[in-house]
């Protein structure tokens, strides 16, 4: 592994346990046991890894929330679980990064372009979150009201951007599993109730796979 | 006005407009034309203020928090405007206070009595919206399913909490009132699927109060 790479890998897992604001570039090359001097050939300074680490996660799940814009579920009967698994992958990438989440206000004050880009990716999430409603809506009422469905979007967007911090507030130190997989149930909550005659069905089977998964990770 | 209370007031106004981390002691005697030394007579330094400010918020926010749990509005049929004056008030509490949400990691990590006393008011939030909405929902199906309003009420304060975050970020300056009104839609929206027959009827009385509302904020 490059040097380069190790110095991006070693300063994600600090900023994420340390917090970022805790964690100065020294650290980063302690840690790595390479001489300061070393990491500043390859990095200027803390501002360009942020830039760097950031630009890796809005690549990453950039591409992970166009999938359901560019190619739909296809109605099949398991579409509870792959709706699951997909909400899933796109809170473990954002738990990857997490330390954006929990330093959020600051970070994006501290760094215009990342402010920009994390609005793209805030409008990419909402893009794909309205994708999977109206493919798991494609028979229901709520086509008819958008105002409604907008506010349903809009709702989960705020939910899927801020949940690691009310978890964090309430439950701090959960293993990430439970925090993930519970943040997927909260989303899919706000669904449930629009499904008509099949929202028992539909959340029956979200009780059941958070029921399991909670028991795989115990 | 008492110079204690001068400071305190001048502090808010302050950091809600420039920022808490942006604004020292300093620039809050220079703004009301005191000395340092003065200040520091009331207040040994922006902790003190701080704390102070966090007190007042929590008494006002809890009193009106707990309103719902000891007197739940009797079911009239204007439910829906009583509803949405009252989560206006709540929002516009939250609103005058803002400078603690628009820096929430940062002071909760640096003050660990605010953290503790806000993660009371965040289940104080819980316990007033499932009031409102165990009152809303009397004859509906929901009681049966625990989990589900367990869910719908955890969503409902997440956006309750972090509102004015996901607002600030997509709609950079809006007029508070906006913002405040289309938080309390949104918060409604919630419970609109959840009202069977009545949902229509709920969301359109919903969606009417807050197109009468914008106008009147033009």
């Amino acid at each position: 592994m490059k040097t380069r790479d190790r110095i991006l890998e070693t300063s994600l897992k600090l900023f994420n346990g340390e917090g970022e604001a805790h964690t100065t570039t020294i650290d980063i090359a302690n840690e790595m046991d390479i001489s300061p001097g070393n990491l500043y050939y390859h990095f200027k300074g803390k501002d360009q890894i942020i830039a760097e680490l950031y630009q890796q996660y809005e690549l990453a799940l950039g591409s992970t929330l166009s999938a359901p814009i560019e190619q739909p579920l296809s109605a099949e009967k398991n579409q509870v679980e792959d709706n699951w698994y997909y909400l899933y992958v796109v809170m473990e990438e954002m738990y990857q990064y997490r330390f954006l989440y929990y330093n959020l206000d600051d970070i994006l004050q501290r760094y215009p372009d990342i402010r920009k880009g994390f609005k793209r990716l805030i409008q990419l999430k909402r893009a794909s979150l309205f994708s999977i409603c109206q493919n798991l809506l494609q028979q229901d009422i709520i086509d008819a009201r958008d105002q409604q469905l907008l506010g349903l979007v809009d709702n989960m967007t705020l939910t899927l951007t801020f949940w690691f911090n009310y978890d964090q507030l309430l439950h701090d130190g959960r293993p990430p599993e439970i925090t993930i997989h519970q943040g997927v149930l909260q989303l899919l909550t706000m669904v449930a109730p629009y499904l008509g005659d099949d929202e028992l069905t539909f959340y029956r089977d979200c009780e059941e796979i958070y029921a399991n998964l909670l028991q795989g990770t115990e």
